[in-house]
């Protein structure tokens, strides 16, 4: 069932939907998540505190209109948060998989997705659309099935990792697999695991995702204690970047972590010799301080494929926060997407 | 001693010389290393292959002239190369410090350099020259003591770390700290150490001191090995970050990573109410690509010396190679500095 030939079974989806399902089937809208996103993208299971991570976006009267659209949003093959991933039971041992999970490929993540659909009764859809490695998967489907999405929307996404976005996700895996209580991926049940290493991970990538103005704005050079110089969290950047660390360990699996970034080095959807075509028209977003997946990765998509004759669409929307940009209710991108999901 | 009022005694310093002093003692150039250099910046002990880390810089006839210029090499205080830090003994207990080292400032450094040349008999110097936080301690020297430099040459420094540059430090120390064998900072003779924290603060560090450009040209996507996907080092950057991890550890204490970071962290020398006042004149140079101390950082410098009155000239050079381009034989840099040390 995997590109690679291996197979893969049963895999497990867990996914979300909002809104109701048009007669004609014509209004399902497919979110994809980026590498430690989840199923809950809107609305909230009880505490509104605690929203999904695209609920700026999707629900009812948002640019994802819930009053009109059917969304679908899984979690991703590999992930930790409901979908057969590493740290599901491996059937054949009654253990969890551990590095006995497949490597796989985004355009593996893509066959799941479509057999979500296919289960839904469902073929294709109005609209996919993803932030991060979201988009990358909404890139691999439009070219995979050329007749599947009608509009593909690639928020800060890239079709090709630069050498400096593998050397940060390669840094993030030494600190995971180097951390003593890895166990070479077997872990789960030790009472212990590569906490240290997956917090450190965690840390590192976030100041990827937030730009240097961002930061700026937010800390600058604030103190969080006034006492002289300590080996404790002296600047609130620090406190800041420790909480995120700490927070991340309650809700991802760090070999997940692994597979998913592992996965995103790899992928090079223009880099085979196939003839690029899709029915899939595009939009991409980019935001201009975003420096983890800048605008010209961006632009890089849309010039291969417009070169090939396919409609696509670059907006770069001004936003101070960097690549987070996707996940914050920034006007002129909530309204982009908007206008795409009206048209 | 210390800026903090703590004491520190005694304070042993390392240090190399490179050419002859003049009869009148005018022709000293004084060397301030970086985070992680040492007192061996030019020639070679016995290796031709091992070269000091500003070789391309000092020497006969090279833009530091050894033929004219008197040179001194100090390895910092708090350094792990000779000079007195964490890792000496403390002959108060006869262990080594570890934590009990007292936490110092930019200003004590320089306070050791100035000790070291009454020493060797010297005081005014023709010109003080450091990159990263090597030209911190230029610019803390000239304000401290304004008599003392003639020139003041500063590669890529800062006055005033961003909340990005914390950020980096903060997780590079996290993830030495963090490291289950830190042991509190009393790892040594106890056969552990704080290695994976320490190799993974380096690869980390080491991606900022580079440009994405750079990585692009020596590595790209390129493949280390050709089978699909594994968790070994699959990309060339990866080998590459993974060798500068490993061989950082045989020439690095991380008790010293995190003293000199931290004092990096507090440097504000334009912070307090003291008037800004100084007879040295600076060059500050900065390379376009350097995104670790932009040319903001170094503008921002000459912009408050300016405004002081005091003579400071920014140059911008173009190089690919980011932070890393103060220790590489970039021909437009190397001119600058020979001819500021000409005239």
């Amino acid at each position: 069932m995997l590109a690679s030939g291996e197979t893969l079974a049963p895999v497990e989806v867990a996914y979300e939907t909002y809104g109701t399902l048009a007669p004609d089937r014509s209004n399902v809208v497919f979110v994809c998540h980026a590498l430690t996103g989840d199923a809950h993208a809107a609305g909230h299971h009880g505490d509104p505190a605690r929203p999904g991570w695209w609920d700026v976006l999707i629900g009812p009267g948002k640019p994802v209109d819930t009053d009109r659209l059917f969304v679908v949003s899984p979690n991703l093959l590999g992930g930790c948060r409901g979908s057969t991933g590493p740290s599901s039971v491996d059937p054949r041992t009654g253990r969890p998989y551990g590095f006995r999970f497949p490597h796989f490929e985004v355009t593996d993540l893509v066959t799941v997705h479509r057999r979500l659909l296919a289960q839904l009764g469902l073929a294709r859809v109005r609209a996919a659309i993803g932030g991060s490695l979201g988009g990358m998967q909404v890139l691999q489907w439009a070219l995979d099935h050329p007749d599947d999405v009608e509009d593909g929307i690639l928020v800060c996404a890239s079709a090709r990792l630069s050498a400096q976005n593998i050397a940060f996700s390669a840094v993030a895996r030494a600190s995971i697999m180097m951390d003593e209580h890895f166990q070479g991926g077997d872990y789960y049940g030790t009472g212990r695991g590569p906490d240290v290493g997956l917090a450190v991970a965690r840390m590192l990538a976030h100041i990827t995702y937030v730009s240097e103005e961002s930061l700026t704005r937010k800390f600058d050079r604030r103190r969080s204690n006034s006492s002289g110089p300590t080996f404790d969290v002296d600047f609130e950047v620090e406190s800041y970047l420790h909480h995120q660390g700490s927070t991340f360990l309650e809700r991802f699996d760090a070999n997940s972590y692994l597979y998913l970034s592992r996965a995103m080095d790899y992928f090079d959807p223009f880099g085979g010799e196939r003839a690029v075509r899709t029915g899939t028209r595009f939009l991409a977003v980019s935001f201009d301080t975003d420096w983890r997946f800048p605008t010209a990765q961006s632009r890089a998509i849309v010039d291969q494929l417009s070169a090939a004759g396919i409609a696509a669409d670059l907006v770069e929307v001004e936003s101070p926060w960097g690549h987070d940009s996707f996940l914050l209710p920034v006007p002129a991108y909530l309204d982009l997407i908007a206008a795409r999901l009206r048209a």
